[in-house]
């Protein structure tokens, strides 16, 4: 059985179809962030209700508390926290970045569970079983992220570790599927850092072998515009075409219209509700600023046509009340909208990109998102 | 029209249907609190899912945040917390208490206005134009209430000062409301402190006015259970059958009983919330505390009958896992729960006074309960 499908095409951005085992999940996607096994300030029954069916959760952070064994026990991270969707689970490379890492060698990552200060290794075989246990529908291979400013040695060897842990990832966890009968799927991870060749040389490797899906991570952790998308450019044109292509911590409106363009089927950031949290809400006509003093006496919802939560049921001056109070039902509300913008927004670009007017769409779209 | 109907009667505890400006509502009633015109950590939209339709505001938190023009102008505040349901409104005399009261004089009670450090006096007539201006169904009149440890003299003068401002309350209340073409009701407030006499003596001068409800005040403010029995026992008694009682700031599961037994109507407190968000769950076979161990892997709800949006889709495991993460939907969840869990009591209280055994119910409810 084949694990993708494309259903739709138009130049390079597609429709596919990701057959996960939780069940048929149309492309692209955006992963809502469920770190710890939930949403900052949401639950997986508020994304239910904006219709939102795909999540990504960390297996290193879950694996910390409540640990992958106990959630093995309850059935599962779906059964668990009740999302009956799509869950990807990210391995934890990228916590490299995080205050309780504690260094690597070539066989893995050394961090401290903030929880309990104990060491905690984790390899390229581990994650895989802690990923089973957890049991998401998509895991990651456990990758090493070289960050932003690296040099280029720096950044090679970073790109061979990860060559190296990617091959072992998934052997372990070809091996461990069967032994637990499970129809996981695992995505490879191109590196690279911010160099043309080494995203080129990652990018074929990772194409190499036989991952379900290829993410590029190492973008989006602090360079300039301009140097992500040279580096996902540099890679993406070694992708197959048939594989299914996540672009790791992507982002904001527009880049997402501009990865689809591209090609790319899955999505993950915390910009949606990070910026949410800080009254930046998202609407067709850009952005607008909640905690401004002309939204205080303001009776519309955050945007007219929005079937959200919050916008069914509150104005944008309810919501600047519970926001200058401190409610945390502001926080929910507000990043439940953003979610629920970038779900639509892409809903209305897998209608462009059937009707073979991708290109077109992107572009009224960025028009009127940029005209204020 | 007469605002409150007895329907059903059992000894003293009875079903009645309070007819408000937003429709007619049954008692008895618990009110949720939503001081700030919202939940602490839960919508007017949450309160709706768990089928809860009475709640409880504060005219003067709401007129320093975001002040009662501002709610006048976006409709009053049923629209703008989006809540058809029926909201009382408590006045400030209790806020005496806290932090930024500055002291009183015979015309009213002086606060400091926490967000903006300014000066603000409410006066029986003020407070009745803010009630008015924020539209609630039910307004309470301006009351003294005199602390737990008052001395005879001390309780007595605020209780002179409580029946002065009720009669000002009153009589202004009447003129506004035809002014502002409002039916709003407005209730009486028994004070009285711990002093029998002066219960009684309240009671007596508070149903004499014209109210469309009294309220016992002054009590659970720190007081002995005992004391507090005392203090309303003796005041009950003098208050006529026909009017709608309110017993403000009560309680536990085993006080609200015990109170419609006594023929109260109408309830509110903190109590089910302030627990709630310290793992204090109920359930109908007592408490139970879910930052236990033992939780952790209990795949169980909170409660198994209970239809709460917490019991029917999340485990204890996953709700200690929340709390242990300090993910404010826990906080949401757990107040959900014990909000729902009063209003099943209620809903279970009134069957038992419509088949005339309610006090069987209730000492099978309350064996059941302290079992534990």
């Amino acid at each position: 059985m084949k694990n993708f499908e494309i259903i739709h095409e138009d130049n390079k951005a597609r429709i596919g179809i990701l057959k996960t085992q939780y069940g048929q999940i149309e492309t692209p996607i955006f992963l809502a962030v469920a770190t710890r096994g939930v949403g900052k300030h949401y639950t997986s029954m508020d994304l239910i209700a904006i219709d939102h069916n795909s999540i990504i959760s960390n297996a290193l952070i879950l694996n910390f508390r409540p640990g992958s064994q106990l959630i093995e026990e309850m059935g599962g991270l779906h059964k668990f926290m009740n999302f009956n969707g799509c869950i990807f689970t990210d391995c934890g490379g990228f916590q490299a970045s995080r205050h309780f890492f504690q260094g690597k060698d070539n066989t893995g990552l050394n961090f401290l569970n903030p929880y309990n200060n104990q060491k905690f290794k984790i390899t390229p075989k581990s994650i895989m079983n802690i990923q089973l246990e957890i049991g998401s529908d998509v895991a990651m291979m456990l990758d090493d992220m070289a960050p932003y400013g690296a040099s280029y040695d720096q950044a090679k060897e970073a790109m061979e570790l990860t060559h190296k842990w990617g091959k072992l990832s998934l052997d372990f966890h070809n091996k461990l599927k069967i032994e637990k009968n499970s129809n996981q799927m695992l995505f490879g991870i191109v590196q690279g850092n911010f160099y043309e060749d080494l995203r080129k040389e990652s990018a074929k490797y990772i194409s190499s072998l036989n991952f379900d899906g290829i993410a590029i991570g190492g973008v989006a952790i602090g360079e300039p515009k301009e140097e992500m998308y040279m580096a996902v450019n540099s890679a993406i044109v070694h992708l197959p075409r048939e594989k299914p292509k996540y672009i790791m911590g992507l982002g904001t409106p527009l880049d997402i219209l501009n990865m689809i363009e591209k090609g790319v089927d899955v999505f993950d950031s915390v910009y949606p509700t990070k910026v949410a949290r800080h009254n930046t809400l998202f609407t067709k006509d850009g952005l607008i600023y909640l905690n401004r003093g002309k939204h205080k006496n303001d009776n519309n919802p955050i945007e007219k046509d929005c079937d959200c939560i919050a916008c069914l049921n509150y104005s944008r001056a309810y919501i600047n009340h519970l926001s200058k109070i401190e409610e945390t039902s502001a926080l929910r509300l507000k990043s439940l909208h953003n979610i629920r913008f970038i779900k639509r927004m892409i809903e209305d670009a897998k209608i462009a990109i059937k009707e073979k007017r991708f290109k077109e769409f992107k572009e009224e779209f960025t028009k009127r998102f940029e005209k204020k």
